[in-house]
């Protein structure tokens, strides 16, 4: 079995360093049968997920994980990755939780993309 | 495609009431090369996931779902599941907030079993 561990700290390394520095830069991460959820938006294909993660209201984002789960998620290599952690926004001071879950799937030329995506904000509990 | 948001709306449902009225109830969702992650314990079938389910040291506990999200997972029917939510355990007043990720698969008789679980709590960004 492939170090899904380490591709998963390897993938969510990535991932938000490139969401953080140029949200367009993770085209090249989806395809165009890959789904996203974000928040209550529901989208298919890399087109219509990029233009979803670009077109977000903010200009700075910083993404600060801060647990990162992966397991092997079926026989053909794919793998199940959960991140919580906390994100803060243009200059708003105070950090916001979010929950993030990736499949990531072998993509037959030794490297993977995501087919699954799915993100929430998590809202302190009251 | 069957009807995945509706399959893990009663899954997440029969989940968390199961769990919260007597945790070894859920034995009959899991089963040997099932996966659980819980917090920092990673196990794997049934029995290993029914005794660390059943020993966390609560007696009382009560899951509230704030958000479940649900996509299609593979060819084969399997359905990735993310809730986040808030749970209450004995008498503390305080609610924790967690995030739980599922992969369900089909059983060939027609209902799901539970392939992947990993579960963290989401403690307030500073």
């Amino acid at each position: 079995m492939a170090d899904f561990k380490g591709i998963a700290d390897q993938f969510v390394g990535f991932y938000y360093q490139t969401f953080d520095a140029d949200r367009n830069g993770l085209a090249g991460l989806y395809r165009d049968h890959s789904m996203l959820t974000f928040e209550d938006s529901p989208c298919q294909g890399t087109a219509a997920i990029l233009e979803k993660l670009t077109s977000l209201p903010f200009q700075k984002v910083v993404h600060r994980v801060a647990t990162l789960d992966a397991q092997p998620a079926s026989e053909n290599g794919s793998i199940l990755v959960m991140v919580t952690g906390a994100l803060m926004v243009d200059d708003q001071p105070q950090p916001m939780n979010y929950s993030q879950t990736f499949q990531l799937q072998p993509d037959g030329q030794g490297s993977y993309f995501v087919f699954n995506d799915i993100f929430r904000l998590v809202y302190p509990a009251q």
